[in-house]
């Protein structure tokens, strides 16, 4: 019998077992086998670009996040000994053409209420600092703050770091959880398998709704593509450049990552429409990527409730911890995620910061 | 020691090889196993839509070749056992936006005078026809006996056809022809192995350049996609549609292959540029084409020489026929390649269609 049982292996639960095991919990990682969402994702760290109006205490919880991440990144390379993939290439939140121009000023009227003022810059300005942007690009916002992280190096050094801190990973696939009166005792396999421990963490993307009802839960799609450098250039830009339609996320060691969609789909087809729309768009943002070479198209599924806002923490049933939901910022969201989850196995009271994102609230609202 | 040796096993090499095996000769083919531009085309056979001002004795060897395919494939699917994918489904030759109206009308006046004279549709008529056709689409005309065939299914009986005719097929990569004074008596393998043979095929497709530098050829990039129908769904369109910045080819087994580019390149990379510039137009030309999932994209390398015309007929030197140089038009041209090399191998006196495709002007022009 374990300390924990995590549900779901994707970047969030390898996270929050390698920060449990490193608080000292005897920790099990069911790993069902399918490619997790973050698996597909760009790695962006926006708490400014990805802001929505109404999102007060979520942005808090993204620039925490945000802020969190360098320090993790020394944490994990040390356990793991592998390169992380963190790159503070800062971002540039731009309009691609002029209709953007008003939604994109407006963003930046918001995240002067939620946070600090942001100073508009012209495109001529843009293409300055940036001399990649096409001349389409019409104005825009530099983050300087907001960076990337490579998810599959995260997701390749949060095994290895697993692995240091005696996390087991199954590749098991949960179907059910075992139920005690009102308290979760662990999950059951697809093969039947028991797998008891005294906490168990839901961190299953959106199939964790397959598991357990008490958070609804659905996919939402996003098509991405990876671009590699023919031999012998350089990157087309240095920054994340992200427009409302498109991102172009470079990485250092010669991809160029484009997304990414949001469909409300759950399958994982990768459709010509979209393939079009991304790299007109990002073509348009940074005309040179025309020249890369289309490496990879895919899509995943990201975990989505019904108010958008992810679900951490304790359920009102025992023993039940969530953590998952986090939309298009699961990346961003997980070390904190991961940093509450080892909390809570640890006895420790929540973060004042995640009070607004308590699992229950769908259980109340039923 | 062989009567033949048929350097290349892409459709040229492959159905030379069955021509020449069905009429009686014992044939060897060397397949260097990298994938011949054949399996890359889409398959149209469009000497109509296809043909350039000056190429009068090309277009007569296009149409010929048009015309041999149907009985090409009764034939072929007797011998084979196999489907070989031909489907008479006529093309629309259209212009994607107004500025390809002047062009398309210029085209269709050139065809008039080596051939006979085209009909110019309105868009609203060409969509009453093909109502999968997009708004865009601003006229064109309607080409009933250009149909297509699948390249794949194509090659797949000609290996069956090849096997049942006895045709050895070796893996093999040929490196130099074994030149005995002013003959060629086969072919040295990359492993330093001669295989012998009375006659000697080049159809190598653009590396024939590599092993003989008597025809010059160069490599022609093509990238192209395909995309599969969703489940339940049905082809946008029935014809083939092409304008001059793409095509689309739609099958009747779910698939519709998008294409193609021609770029002065040698390499298979596939761009994220040409994926794009592909996308825009074909989508334009068929806007329900969006909503197919993009299974493949790939780049092929055609054979073109200096003319841009096909090297089809005996050389000067001894025992060394030229089966290549189809540039666009290899799929096409294909049966009357093979009839040519069979007829040849059987001491036939040549086709006068051929006259100006001799390999030999070339070394006259040296």
């Amino acid at each position: 019998m374990a300390d924990v049982v995590v549900i779901g292996a994707g970047p969030i639960g390898l996270m929050a077992a390698w920060r449990s095991a490193r608080a000292g919990a005897a920790v099990v990682v069911l790993d069902d086998g399918r490619p997790p969402a973050g698996r597909v994702a760009a790695g962006m760290l926006g708490p400014w670009s990805e802001v929505e109006h109404r999102d007060g205490a979520m942005h808090l919880l993204m620039v925490a996040a945000s802020r969190r991440w360098p320090e993790l990144v020394v944490e994990l390379e040390a356990d793991s000994g592998h390169d992380v993939g963190f790159v503070p290439s800062g971002t540039l939140l731009v309009a691609g053409r002029p209709e953007q121009i008003a939604p994109l000023r407006r963003h930046g009227q918001t995240v002067g209420t939620l946070d600090s003022d942001l100073e508009w810059q012209t495109g001529t300005a843009l293409r300055t600092l940036e001399p990649g942007l096409g001349p389409d690009v019409a104005g825009g916002f530099v983050m300087h703050d907001e960076h990337q992280v490579d998810p599959r190096q995260a997701m390749a050094a949060l095994r290895a770091a697993c692995d240091v801190k005696g996390v087991e990973i199954l590749d098991r696939c949960a179907r059910a959880l075992i139920s005690e009166g009102n308290r979760v005792a662990g999950a059951i396999t697809t093969r039947g398998e028991q797998i008891t421990a005294t906490d168990t963490v839901m961190a299953a993307g959106w199939s964790a709704s397959r598991i357990s009802h008490r958070v609804p839960m659905r996919p939402v799609k996003g098509q991405i593509m990876r671009l590699g450098l023919p031999a012998g250039r350089s990157l087309p830009v240095t920054h994340v450049v992200r427009s409302a339609d498109a991102y172009v996320a470079p990485r250092p060691h010669g991809e160029v990552v484009v997304g990414g969609t949001v469909e409300e789909a759950a399958d994982t087809r990768v459709t010509a429409g979209a393939v079009q729309s991304l790299l007109e768009e990002a073509s348009r943002l940074v005309p040179d990527l025309r020249e890369l070479e289309l490496t990879e198209t895919a899509a995943g599924l990201r975990p989505a409730t019904p108010d958008g806002l992810p679900a951490i923490g304790r359920d009102t049933t025992d023993g039940l911890i969530w953590a998952t939901g986090a939309f298009r910022h699961g990346i961003l969201l997980s070390p904190v995620i991961a940093d509450a989850v080892a909390g809570i196995v640890a006895g420790q009271p929540p973060d004042a910061l995640l009070a607004n994102f308590t699992p229950n609230r769908f259980a109340e609202a039923a």
